[in-house]
Formats: structure tokens, sequence, C-alpha cells
């Protein structure tokens, strides 16, 4: 029987904006979700037009109002995806988890720690689904890594090397008013206190810990801001230390003139190494100890996890998209499992959820400190 | 305002098919369509079946019905996707056409190119969009490649070097009886007289065309079967010649052991070549004669043409399935013209349609000519 | 004890030649020859200059004089490097090998078939040494490749496409007189009747041979000359018809606007696939059907043909100039073991020599015959 | 005229050594040096059996007796290649310097920073030349990336990422008392203080400031054994900050299972990025702010400092002899503008000396006090 679909609504996304497009593709791909309800903007005019442009039947001048709303309604939406500035993600959670709605909300989850865990807990509680949009762990070849690894495929883990490199912030494009994403990434009171260390710097973390398994227990850190007069960092560097002795480095950058978006992961262990380019998702390097490197490709690969992640064939690639979507699969299969009063799928179980927010705010907080600290060893959580 | 969802209906693509599913999210990602009705298989439970699980409202046990049915309503569909083995096409698109729906149909176009200038005649007659899904001419990329060539950027043509490996053929699958994709396409009376030809062959003769503007005047090529048993060729080579002296060369395989999708144009001028690979679809290379290669990234050349086609930011690996969701936009914007009575956008001409397909059938009869002829050099159209 | 070092003699390769210079410093690197003699011009006083620059002790003005006067003097070159066009290759090597001299030649061998047959000839009767630099075959992966089919790694070989492209002759630049490379190897009278198909047409062919172990039985070819006024083909194209029923492509030009010096093959048989890049040359793929691709390594790769022209450790690139040296390396290990009464030394066994050199000319033969017949499939030998 | 070959006298590179080997082929190759007298091994047979093997004429048991009786021969050797274990570098190099030889070091210059200064100070005070090899600062791309940033190519500097990976010390090698290498290299009492540091480490921080024109100012650091057992560390992260703001990373680490010979360099300025790969020592990146990637290679840039360093034309490798032995070539300059009291040839410039190896003692020795002081942000000299 064909699976239901489940009703979403958005907070934020308007005209625009780069992510709420990005996300309706996602929801839509798998035909798992259908956009029913929104508060695209906070401007009125702008939420009702951008509802218009969207094809969203019910449109909200205020995310208050939806929340409780579409929580009165019989037919109200069943989950609820914020894409508003980093700023809007607590309180907007926190009003669709009230109204028992569930949420998929990008991150970084929160402003600081004390509010992503205050979400955890409320989320709890409420026995609803918080998935959080950390799309590169979507990607099916990221995830057959994290299975390579849970198999013992590079035996114990010794070092982590992750990056993440853009450009796009190389000039103070912000100071032009009309790159509407640089304006709020670059505005503390909207990013939060983490400009490129919350916007990829998190992404960068989450990746390595969602291959690996572990994070660190300590690092040093520094931010640093290059372009005159933006008020959040936009470079970070961190050396990383594991619990069982392995090392690590992070670095992550949005002045690197060159890169795109260069999310890449090596890890090395006593048994071989791994190797993944976001900008190249369709490829995972193995290479044993003392054996040649193999290219492992999405299609052809034959573990479950990247099976299920898995649209097209070997050779036909998948990106970006495909990746955001499998968020909204899983969480849909999440959705489904929890409305059926079943445990959830083993198959969605690599959904990227609240937990991983509250990781991320704590790795932020711990690369301030350090930072703050002129680069002393700190310890994460 | 928001356009309005045109209503879909399929015709083939039940369960196990590969193709079906992905014309289904092709159609979804860009919001442009609505899937309401299907006649999914020939046989009425399984099409039945096929329907509920893709969520289709109408399910049809016959496309003849379908036709006339979804023809004779009001809120009928507008348009239909025809995703069957080969030797329906034509008949099916006919019946559609003749009930004044839109079709986009699945390459190779017919069996015969009588059939498909019949085709041709008949969706001109109508004045009814016949889209035909040359996928890979949806990439940004490759129309990138189109519009440099249109722009002088490699000044006169002089070389052509196209080719498409795949390995899946490589050994006799088509004999387990369980591989319905290799059971169709190696059995002449659906697949037709050519295998690997029309299949994947065509693919890459319209690459080369699509990119550089021209299809050759004569080819000498050689058809062959390596997997004892094979009903139809598995590989197929040819040499070219285009009317104003340049050369090329094509290949075609499904038993490259190894290959997994890999099509790839190269195409040179006197003043520059350009380089194309499918699996590394975001990227286009082009080295202008005596300077460096440049690798040129979907998202950050500002060509009008791949920009039309550009959903997220360099960095962000469109693949596969956006670009056959760009066919399925491109064809939305030309009905909704259509419709309108309207001339089509321009945004929208590198559709591909029923002329290509028509072009496909030339270069089929053009190639098992020259090979029953052991080789020689041939006319093509 | 230390192997002794031959004393080499050099005809051609004056100040100004690409070639020279490289076959000196191929014939320096292993420390297995002295160049002590030569005739590097024509001309008596720029074959003075040129034997000074090279610190060469003996210098001859006339070659016929330098091999009498080197055949009789009891410290007289073991060796003459043969470096001039190639119209002098079949004179030079006779009046050395008359004179009991061992030669390394350049390629193509001779200015025809019945040229190359004469020489080989000469060489068995008067057992002597004939090495033709067929540089590529120097390199470790490809000795490795041609290991690996020799040892089954690929099963039956179905599939050849080898490809040699270059741009340095997009443009006519014979015509200005100053490029010397380009005047010889466009003239006729100095190149032979093959330009491109004899420059390096001859190369992709050899490699392709040298690594699958076999040659084709029929070809159907066309060569082509895009610049005007220019006097020898600049381009070539054929396809290939293998005993066993392989079947192949080969691509050879000096027009394709952005290629440096891209010689690769591919291979693919029952079992897998090989690919080769000389532009890359210290890597290999090797793809098993069904299996991932895995990026083989000079230096990592344990088989023996690969070690014995293996000089630095895996990750330290050797390149073009060790694979020149190779030959000269194989070329002392056989002349000593020929001086010595001794069988040639198995490691030294795929040294290329003049019998390449006669296929070579086989091969051009068969092109040149089947071009001037429209393409008709000729046969090979 | 042919410039005059300079005596060359060779202390350890005995059997079984290396790097012995790659000093007498990169010695050789550019015909500017003749081995001429050797003290191979502090063992006098195997100085005798290596001498022989080398073809090197005069042997001798003792370098202290090499170096007093070569420089007091009126043809005695120009200079002298010295490939010991660190710790005799500098007693080595202190004698020959004292008889008035040139000398040709192999990296780390010393067993610490003092040791390298007096050494320093020996040669300016001698007046002669003192060649350290930091070989990766012979590759033309490499200087044609100093060349850029010296002509405002990036801007104004702010990232630097270099590493350097290897995998050859994953497991305990150095137990099983069979690989040389590895047994000296492990060993403090040979190797100095500094593992992986020293031996790897110091060429990352080389090529980053050989690139860029700068030395970081600080650092933070960690270094690290894996191995259990091993002596020195096997692993190094630090952190740099650079006197104009820039910031940077370095990674060196001999465990990173996978990795053959990974050196790599990216650096970032406010105009455009730079990334070089020692593994494809041909081709530099280059990619201005907001335009595509250049993929710059050697044979085809048109810089002054990359010409010079090139034999071959572009697309035929040169690699890492060819990258070693320009060192030799500059060496010869060096030395013939010496002998002739003339000025330092410009084309010379960038041979790296004894100040490089100065600087990377300051290295050393900051990572090791910062490590040891948990990672504490240390000033650089």
């Amino acid at each position: 029987m064909a699976a239901r679909r489940l009703k979403l609504g958005m907070v934020g996304g308007g005209q625009g904006a780069f992510i709420g497009a990005v996300h309706r593709i996602a929801a839509r791909l798998d035909d798992r979700f259908e956009l029913v309800a929104g508060a695209l903007s906070s401007d009125p005019a702008r939420a009702q037009a951008g509802a218009v442009e969207a094809g969203i039947a019910r449109s909200y001048a205020d995310w208050r109002e939806m929340a409780r709303a579409e929580g009165a309604r019989d037919d109200g939406i069943d989950a609820v995806a914020i894409v508003t500035p980093n700023h809007l993600h607590a309180p907007v959670a926190t009003a669709f988890l009230e109204a028992g709605i569930h949420v998929i909300c990008d991150k970084p989850l929160a402003m600081s720690l004390a509010q992503g865990e205050a979400l955890a807990k409320l989320a709890r509680e409420k026995r609803l689904l918080f998935a959080l949009t950390h799309t590169y762990a979507g990607y099916p070849m990221v995830r057959h890594a994290r299975e390579l690894v849970e198999q013992g495929a590079i035996g114990e883990l010794r070092v982590v090397q992750v990056e993440y490199a853009q450009d796009w912030l190389a000039e103070p494009v912000e100071a032009s008013g009309t790159n509407k994403q640089a304006d709020w990434r670059t505005d503390p009171a909207q990013a939060g206190p983490a400009g490129c260390l919350g916007d990829i710097g998190t992404h960068a973390y989450h990746l390595a810990a969602f291959v690996t398994g572990v994070t660190p227990v300590a690092l040093a850190a520094e931010v640093h801001t290059f372009v005159p007069g933006r008020r959040v960092d936009d470079h970070v560097q961190a050396m990383l230390r594991y619990a069982d002795g392995a090392r690590g480095m992070l670095w992550a950058s949005q002045v690197a003139s060159g890169a795109e978006n260069a999310l890449r992961l090596r890890v090395y262990g006593t048994k071989g190494g791994l190797a993944f380019d976001q900008e190249e998702p369709n490829v995972l390097w193995f290479t044993p100890l003392g054996g040649a490197a193999e290219r492992l490709t999405r299609g052809r690969v034959t573990g479950a996890a990247a099976a299920h992640a898995t649209r097209v064939p070997a050779g036909h690639p998948e990106g970006y998209l495909e990746a955001f979507a499998q968020l909204y699969l899983d969480a849909a299969l999440q959705i489904d499992a929890i409305e059926a009063g079943l445990p959830l799928p083993p198959a969605s179980r690599l959904l990227t959820t609240v937990d991983d927010g509250v990781a991320g705010h704590r790795f932020i907080e711990a690369v301030l400190a350090s930072s703050a600290a002129n680069g002393k060893w700190t310890a994460v959580g």
C-alpha cells in the first residue's frame, strides 16, 4: 500500500531565501510530504506572496498563530520545517512542539547550548520527532562510510581530518545590503555568536562524528575574522583529542578563495583509511593498509545503509537535494512509526536529530571558550 | 503568481521498473506536475498495485482506455509520460496525441525511422508538445557547453569524441529471467532492432549533436554482440564525418567491465576544446588553445542556459534526477505557452523533442546499414 | 660488482632538437651508458657545437664516417642512438649494424614496411640489439598492465580503446620556419607518408598491442589533414577487429585543442577492465567486473615487471624520462648478455625492439590503404 | 661551450640506502656532476662494496680522512653530498666546509637549532655553498606557485593549509630489524628528537614557507606517537599564526593508512587560491576569486621559474627525481659562480640552502616546546 503523504508546514523560507526552496524540493522528492501551510515571512505581504508562489494552501502571517491553529485543526500539519535564521529556531520549535507537531529544523539548532538542551528535553517529553538537517549525513556514501567504520574496516581510529571551505564571504558582501544570505548569517543577533563556526564548522564537526561514531573529548581552537568590519568569525581552526588517543584537525573557512562548498573528511585507522568529498558525493575512497585505494560508488556498494539512501543506479549521480530528501524520507518513516506507536524503523536510524544539534552546540561552546583562552585545550561538553 | 500544477498521466512504469520511478521523481521535483492517472502495467492487477503504491488516483487497466477517458474528462490529464518498453512508444503516443494530450516519452522514440517520423508529423498537426527524455541534455553544464559552442568559444568544430560505456550486460543476465530491465532491453520485439545502439548509443549521438549543434553527414559503423546467445547488439563503434570537414568517433558498449554509466563527450575546435563526463555532471572542462584548462562549475558559470537549469549553489552537487526534472520543467513551460497560445519561452528552448528522436532513428538506421555493409561509409538521414 | 658503463654514440640530436636531449638524459639516468661519440648534425659546424655542448669527446661531421671509425676502434662505441628525422633511421641503422654496433633507434622505425623488415632481418643476421624507443612501454604501470593481462586478470579481451591526442599542430606552426620539430615532422620527405599517424598513432597502436599482447587482424581507418596547406595527416581514426572477436578503436590527433600529450588506453575483458593515462603514469586503474575500481600505484604493486622498472618508492612520482631510461637500462642488460653470449635476461624481456617497429609499419600501411579505399576493412600485415 | 662537470663526493648512501641512490641519479641527470669519491659506510668493507657498485673511483673508509684527502688534492672533489642519518650531518658538513669543499646535505639540517646555526655561520665564513635538499622546492610547479604569489596573484595571504601524510610507519616496522630506513629514522640518537616532525613535518613547513614567502610567527602544536614502543613521534599537528594576520594549519603523519607520500599545500589569499599535490607534480591549481579553477601545467605556464626547472614538454611528466636533479643543477650553477667570483645566477635563486635548514630547526624547536607546554601558542625562532 502507498505510504500516506504527511502534511507539512514551513516557517521561514520566503522569496529570496535559499534553504526554504531546498526544503520544499527535498520534502517533495520522495513523495512523503505535502506542503499545506506556512508562515514564510514575518512580513505578512511577503508571507502571502511566498505562499502563493510555493502553492501553499494555508498562509499565516505569524508562526505563533500557525502553531496554535494547525495544532487545533483535525487536518492540521503533521510536521513543520523551520528554515528561519538561527535565532528563531528555538522559539518556533518550542511553539510547534507545544502544539504537538513534529519538527524538522535547520542547523545550528539554537543560539546556545542551554537553548538546545531545552529543545531536546521538550521533544523527548512530547515524544515528538525533532529532526535536524545535517544534510551531508543524508549522502549514501557517508552512511556507507559510517557502516564501514562500525564494521571495523579501518580498525582502531587514529586520525581525523575534516574541513569545510567556502569562499562566498571572502569579501564584505554583507555590506552591500543586497545579499540576504550574507546579511543574517553575519549578524550575531540572528546567527548567534558563531559565524562560520556555526554555519559550516558544525557541519564539519558533525560529519566527522557521524562517520567515526565518536566525538572529541577536548579541543584547542581559534576563531578568526578576516574581513574587516565583519561581526562574526569567518574562519575557524581546531585541533582535536579523542578519548581513545585518536587525534584530529578541523578547519572551516568562508574566505578560502576558490573553494565552493568543499566539505571533506578523511579518517585513518590501524587497518585502513576513508576519504569523502562532498563535491563528489557518489564516491567514497577506502584504502586498506598496504593495499590499493578502492573507489567505492553509490549503487555498487552492497551495504544496507547506502542502499536505503539510493534511488538510481550507479553512474547516475545523486546529489545534494537527494541527500536532503533522505532526511525527509527518514523523518517520514519515523513520524509514521511514532504515530503508530511502533519502534523507529532500523532503516531510518541514521536520521540526524536534536541530539546532533546539542552536540554541535557543545562543540561551538568549546571552540569559543578555547579561542577566548588563546587556544587552550578545552573539554568538549 | 504560482504556476499551475499540470496534471500528468503515466503509461508503463509499474512495480520493478526503473525509469517509471525516475519520471515520477523528476515530474515532482520542481512542483509543476501532479501525477493523477496511470496505466502502469498491461497486467490489470499489477497496474492497480503500482498505482496505489505511487499514489495515483485514477488507475487504468489499458492505455487505450486511459487515452480515451482522460481526453474526454474536463479535468483530464494535460500530459502523459510514456515509460514503456520501446515497441509501445509509438502506439501509446499516437493514442494520446489523438486524444489531444501532450506527450513526454522515453527514448528511443520508436521502433523505426518511419514510425518516428509519423509521430513527429502527428504532433505537429495536433500542435501538441512531444518531449523526448534525452536526460543528459538537462544537465546545466551540458547546456552551458552548447552555449559556449554557439558563442564561438571553440571556433570551428574539428573533432568529436563521444562514448557511452556500461558493464551491466557484460554477462548474460537476461538468461536469468529475473532482470526485468535486461529482459526487455535484449528482446528485439520490445526493444527494436538496436540493442546497445538504441539504448545508449542514441544518447551518445544526441549529446554530441546537442552540444555541437551539428549531426554527421555520414558514418562507418559496426555493431557487435559479445555475449553468446544475446539477441541484440551490446556494442557499437562508429566513425563520423561532418559536412564542414569535422571528424568524429562514437563508441557505446554495455560490456565494458568496470564502466558504470560512463557517457563522455569531448569536442575540439580551432580555438579550444570542451570535455564533459556525465558521472561528474557539475563540471565542464574548457581549454582555450594554448591556455590552461578551466574547470567550469554549475552555479559559478554565468550563462543563461546553465542558470535556467540550476537549483542550488555551486558546490552543492545536482545530479541525474535534477537533469531529468529539468526536462519536465521545460515541458511545463512549453505546455503553459501552448495552452495559452503564446510562443514557446526562450528559456525552455533546449527541451529535447520528437525531432531529436527522429534524428536518433536516422542514426540507428545508418549504423545498422553501414554495419550490414561491412562498415561502408553511409549517409545519415 | 659494478656493471660496466657502455660506450654510446649518437646520430642526430643537435642543438634545438628535443629528443636528442631526452635520449642523453635517459642514457645517463641509470648510469649504464657514457656518451662518447656523435654526429649530431649534417652541418659540420653545428655537429661540432652540439658535441661540445653535450660534452661528447669524438664529434663526426658525417654518420657514415662515424660508423666506420667507431666500428674500427678498439674502444669504439658499443651502441648508437639514432635520433634523426625518420628518413635517416634506416640508412643510419644499416651503417651501424654493418659496423657491428648495437642500435637504439627512435620510432617510427623507417619510411616503409619493406625498409623496416630489411632492418629487422639485418639485425637478426648480425645478432645485434635493435631497440626501438616506444617510450611508453617503459612505464612501470604499463608493464604491470601487461602482466595483469598475461595473468588473466581481465579474462578474455573484448574491447580496446586507445587514443593519443595533442594540440601542438592545431595551427600551421610549420609555416613559421622557426619550429624545427614541426618542420621535419610535417615534411613527407623526412617524416614519411604518415604524419600524425606515424608520429603518435604508432605509439597508441603499440601501447594497445603491448598491454593486450595481441594486434588487430583488420582495421577500417581514415586519415585526415585539418590544417590547410599541411603536407601530412594530422588526425587519424580507426576501428579495429581482433582474431578472437575483440573490437577496438584508435584515435590520434595533433589538432585536439587543449590536449598536451594525452595517450590513454582502456581495455575491457570478460572479467575486468584496465585504464592507463600517460599523463598520470604512476597509476593504473583496475576494475574487476562487479567490483570497485582499484587505483594501483607504482611502488605498491608487487609484480616483477613493475618492480624492475621502479627506482623510488610509491608516492614519489617517476615520469617520462624514467620510462625512457628504462629502455636504455634494458638495452644495457641485453647488450651485456649478447656480448657475453648469454641468453637475454628475463627482466629485460619487455624492451621494445625492431619487431615492434615492423608491426608499427604494418599498422601504418593498413591505415593508409584503408583510408585510400574510403575506410574499407583492411587486413593488417 | 659545455659547462664543466663538477667532481662530487658522497658520504653515506651505501648499499640498501634509499636516498643515496636518489642523490646519485639526481646528480647525474643534468650532467653537471661526476661522482668520483665516497665514504659510503662506516663499515670499510661495505663502503668499498658500495663504491664499486656505484662506480666510484676513490673510496674512503672514513669521512674525516676523505675530507682531508679530497681537500688536499688538486683534483679533489668540488662538492660533497651528505646522505647519512641526521646525527652525522653537522660533523660531516663541518669537516668538508673546513676542507674548503661545497656541501649538498639532506634535511633535516642537524640535530638542533644551535648546531644548524653553527653550520650556517661556518658556510658563510668559508664562502662556500651549503645546499639543503628540500626536494619538493625543485618542482617546476612549486616554483611557479611561488612566482605567482610574488606577483600578487593571490593578493594578501590569508590561509595556509599544508599536510604531509604517509603510512609506512603505521605498524612497528622498526621492530623487525630488517627495515634500515625505519631503524635509524625512529632512533633518537640518529634521527634527533623529532621523528615524523623532523622527517616530513619540516618538508611541509618548508613547502609552505617557500611558496608563500613567509613563515609563521607563532604556533600551537602537538606531537604524538601512535605506535606502541616507538621512540619518536609519528604524528604532528599544528596551528599557525602569521605576522600579517594569516592563519594556517600543518599536519604530518606517518601512520595515515593509505597515504603514500601525500604532501599537499593550499594557500588562499584575498584574490585567489593555489593548490599543489606532490603526487601530481606537473599540475598547479590556481583559482582567482570568483573565477574558474585553472589547471596550470608544467611546460605550458610561461613563468621563468618553472621554465628554468623544466626539461621536457607539457604532457611528458617529470617527477621526483627531476625535482631532486634541479637542486643539483642549481647547486652547480652556484658553485660555478662562487668559484668564478661572480654573483649567483638569478635563475638559481630558488635553491634551498642551509638557511632553510635553520628555519626548519626553528620550527622543530617551537613545535616541541609548544607540545611540551600542552599546545601553548609559542613563538617561532
